[in-house]
């Protein structure tokens, strides 16, 4: 018998900041069928918090530093007001959502990076995934909601990248699902040419994503984003595709379709 | 057959304003045998949140009144910060907690309480707790700790009562469960003389009740707590005790212990 389908979506911050984009992004997600999945990033509204709180975000070379109170403003932001009200939104559509940080039931255990060159603070890196608990959750026909928060199993909850998130769900939950992993980002896909948002290609296997990085025509946070893709389909996820809101309604749409083949 | 013993914990602002004292109640409560599942309020941290953030507290004959941006901070602080915080703290000591709110699979559905002389804004009375789906997290060995935001099906969040909400879900999980329910509070229990800490009256029945309630006994903010403590024995739960955090290790400590007969 085979595996069943099972849908993953990560949404990011560009969706989060449009109240509108965000409910009708839902209410297409509410239509899917089967066993779904979501997690979402962060957006702005961490940021809007922190400015009203007189926090000034401290960054190194470029990248933000999570300190004592910046990890309580994403707790407080990311795994309270934005999984909480996506998750009632989804509650609304009838769809039966449950938000969840990584230390709800131990879904997610992750470590503190280890500060070579750069110390990140409470940012931590993906251990374990607990698929068994997120498999007793499908099997309910309950929708997991996750947030970008997960803990190091020793009391400390840490800030976490929500595309790794994604990509290291799927990959443990691709030994009992066949997993689909769909990235709705601000793009309608990877572009041959950045300039011309049309320019999406279509279908990117192992080989032409070598060849991209190396003519230089993926590069920048495309960078990050294609290896978690590629990771994730050498671990046994079916599929990734990429592209923006309109990719889940599974219509003809334009959008990248990543494989290893 | 008999039923099993479900013991339900509330603690309220006094433990969790006190990061010593909220640790040390969690180790005893990780302890506790069995199934078992904690409510918790929220402390003044929303206050300080909403002071660090420029924003005045509305309040009508005493009461907060719970205005959209005053939602936002509970819902942050109660849903984010607090609830993830004693979750992660749990899995430290190897108990498998769960922070829920309301609107996490759908587990406790409320409505805005409708403004009559005032109006407490985003304030919600619970109608319905999901006591089949809380029995499925208890039946995987799985510990809910429930914050006291709740929502009404219909996308909106809603502040409520945190002794209200343990109440209502001891009341419901009645019916499957044995439920004892523990009240953790300032006090050692219920006092005879409010100027002597260890006047504490160990039991109280509902004829008791209703004298303390006639002499003056009980007044001020003890009479909707107990009310809420015989409401739920009426409504089927076997026990409710009301003390300081010392009653759930359950030695030979003054507690007070109330029930019908």
């Amino acid at each position: 018998m085979g595996k069943h389908l099972l849908k993953i979506v990560k949404i990011g911050g560009n969706i989060i900041n449009d109240e509108g984009a965000l409910f009708s992004f839902l209410k297409d997600f509410s239509e899917l069928e089967g066993p779904k999945l979501l997690v979402h990033g962060g957006g702005r509204k961490a940021t809007e918090i922190s400015e009203a709180m007189g926090l000034t975000p401290k960054m190194i070379a470029g990248r933000r530093v999570t300190d004592e109170a910046a990890l309580e403003v994403v707790t407080m932001v990311y795994a309270g007001l934005l999984n909480k009200k996506i998750t009632a939104q989804l509650q609304k559509l009838n769809c039966n959502a449950l938000g969840l940080s990584g230390a709800d039931a131990n879904c997610i255990v992750a470590h503190k990076r280890m500060a070579s060159d750069v110390d990140y603070g409470f940012a931590g890196d993906v251990d374990v995934i607990n698929s068994e608990f997120i498999n007793v959750l499908l099997q309910n026909a309950v929708t997991p909601v996750f947030c970008a928060i997960t803990h190091d199993k020793n009391g400390q909850l840490l800030n976490t990248n929500a595309d790794t998130i994604a990509s290291e769900i799927a990959i443990a939950m691709s030994n009992s699902y066949e997993v689909v992993l769909n990235y709705v980002f601000e793009l309608k896909g990877v572009l041959e040419n950045i300039e011309d948002e049309n320019s999406v290609i279509q279908y990117i296997n192992l080989k032409k994503y070598e060849q991209l990085i190396e003519s230089g025509i993926i590069s920048e946070g495309m960078v990050p984003k294609l290896h978690n893709c590629f990771n994730a389909l050498k671990k046994g996820v079916q599929k990734v595709n990429i592209g923006d809101a309109s990719l889940i309604k599974n219509t003809n749409n334009l959008f990248t379709t990543l494989s290893l083949k």
